[in-house]
């Protein structure tokens, strides 16, 4: 096992504490140790956007345990900083420090630092170290990373389902299908995605919140309605005090524009084929906004659209014991001409949750966008 | 831990060798141990049909080693026979052997032996304990026992289908959904049924062979079609030298009967409501052959109807990393008006097979049926 494996796994674990609290920003961890490797000085992680990276807050609490840092290795799970966004550069801030290595697990792939915080580093006289732990630290960021490198969010959509596949039945009764504990589950994911997509179709029918109640969160992410027809009534729960509510339309309606922004939603038309709101535009949009994953409770009607449109990442599936028979799918589309036209995914983990199993599965290929490679 | 526990366990493990061969006897395995516990005199595990049970078994094993058996303990997974059926009862060859005591996991359900076995052996001056190992071996047996107890086998329902729980295309594409790791292991459990079960529209679409190919066995379990009208084609490639192939029609045509007849096949007509087969007198039909475990393999169709008429017991779910979108279901039944109409499963097991996972959920309640406690 390599040296730094066990420090870089605990900044990893600091990294993890920012879920659901960093957003927009990435994940990040940060462990100080004494150049002997023998003792830990400080550590922190990612905060709130526009306050302190890790780094900062590794510093800071070197500082208030009255810990000298000069010399010392800075345990760190994305490349430190070298541009002045909201906070200063954490690279100037390292190197103010007096900080004598940088052990980090991979560049940081948003064009603003991309390499150039190491490049900093190493000016300053500091070794510089990459690798250890890259794989944990871009899957705890792989919403961060496919902003930055395909100017999309990862879209992980999310399905309960029943074991025989259906979502709900013919009649359109779908509450229901999973346990409590399921749906707790389903909450955790909802709390570290920056947003929550659904359709005009499951808010006529479910009327749902689409809020992190089951478990507890820093924050609440956004909602995203898709509603060509801007259909979304002005008294929805998913209208919630202070939560931010964006409604992607595709055609013009002043009188409902305007009720709805009287509610408190933005209203944003990206008309597309059809009549339809253009998906792709939509996701651009998110990931300009910030969002990093996507977390999509919709029906089969949009789930069918997204998957048609080759726009699906990862599947995060509660399977229910139960057969339904016939009822909805899980996603609409096709008929397919062969087998080969099915969407190829492979399974990334499988497990019990409650009387229910989730299983998340990956859509073949789609998490293979560099930069993958420590520089 | 019980200190019988260990040596039952043993015989349990040569139960399980037992698979495939002893149908439609139980599997069954024996252990013979010295009295004080500190030797294995001899083992065995129930034969053929016909042929040697368990307990003969391991008294030739000891014989042909030289030990002694008076006095000793034998370690049974079932209880020990008392009627005259192919072979002589084992409680008489036990009693001759003058064996000491009997640790048995559970009575027989058999109603020709159902305690019968234990009070012989006590009427001998054999002390009786009887528990270990019962769940274990009552599983092992879950087809005998329900042969046994209801007077149907056990019906497991083979499912192959896309997550999102399609079995095939709209255009009845279906080979092959699953890897052949998949279709290997879904050998190894026809392998253990006394008979597959299909319906003329798998037959038509698939033509199968419904063997068992990709793992060993010793005999190839019973082929039987459900096919109303006696369509399969003569020439079928369910028609294998020197395999049973029953075909269960409803309507009379002496020509197609007697054209089937020739190729080697059986046809049983047990008309039920709406010119169908009667499913319910069918499995009847099949534990009065002698049949403990039905391995279901047929299409939606079919697998509705089992479903509607109640009488699955477990499914053996296969899922592959895809999605189909629209096409078959697992079992079409219903529309359901609510869903605690949906039939209720729990889950018994969940792994991976090659790039698969592989599914075992029982229908709620349909394995508790008597006797289940030690006598």
């Amino acid at each position: 096992m390599d040296p730094h494996d066990a420090l870089m796994q605990q900044a990893l674990a600091l990294a993890r504490d920012a879920i659901g609290r960093s957003e927009p920003n990435p994940r990040v961890g940060c462990v100080l140790v004494s150049a002997d490797g023998q003792r830990v000085l400080g550590q922190g992680s990612t905060q709130r956007a526009g306050q302190a990276h890790a780094e900062i807050m590794a510093l800071r609490d070197a500082a208030a345990l009255g810990h000298a840092v000069t010399g010392a290795t800075a345990y760190v799970s994305l490349e430190p900083c070298s541009h002045h966004g909201r906070t200063g550069p954490c690279c100037d801030a390292l190197l103010a420090a007096g900080i004598g290595r940088v052990v980090a697990a991979l560049p940081d792939p948003n064009p603003l630092v991309a390499g150039e915080g190491f490049a900093r580093l190493r000016a300053g006289g500091v070794e510089v170290i990459v690798g250890p732990g890259a794989d944990e630290s871009r899957e705890l960021n792989i919403g961060f990373f496919s902003r930055m490198v395909r100017a999309t969010p990862w879209v992980r959509m999310k399905i309960a389902a029943s074991l025989d596949g259906r979502t709900a039945l013919e009649n359109g009764a779908s509450q229901w299908i999973t346990s409590t504990e399921a749906r707790a589950d389903g909450h955790a994911w909802r709390a570290r995605a920056g947003a929550v997509l659904t359709g005009i179709g499951t808010v006529r029918d479910d009327n749902p919140r689409l809020d992190v109640r089951a478990v507890p969160t820093p924050r609440q992410p956004d909602v995203v309605v898709v509603d060509s027809r801007l259909e979304t009534p002005p008294d929805a729960n998913l209208f919630q005090p202070g939560r931010r509510l964006i409604i992607y339309g595709a055609v013009q309606d002043a009188q409902r524009e305007a009720a709805l922004a009287a509610g408190g939603a933005e209203v944003v038309l990206l008309p597309g084929p059809g009549g339809k709101v253009d998906l792709p535009a939509l996701l651009r949009d998110l990931a300009a906004r910030g969002v990093n994953e996507l977390h999509v409770e919709a029906g089969h009607k949009l789930n069918g659209s997204l998957v048609r449109e080759g726009l699906v990442d990862e599947l995060l599936v509660y399977l229910a014991p139960k057969l339904i028979g016939i009822g909805r799918e899980m996603a609409h589309f096709g008929p397919l001409a062969s087998l080969a036209e099915a969407l190829p995914l492979h399974f990334m983990s499988i497990g019990r949750v409650g009387p229910d199993l989730r299983i998340v599965a990956r859509v073949a290929g789609r998490d293979r966008f560099g930069p993958v490679q420590p520089s």
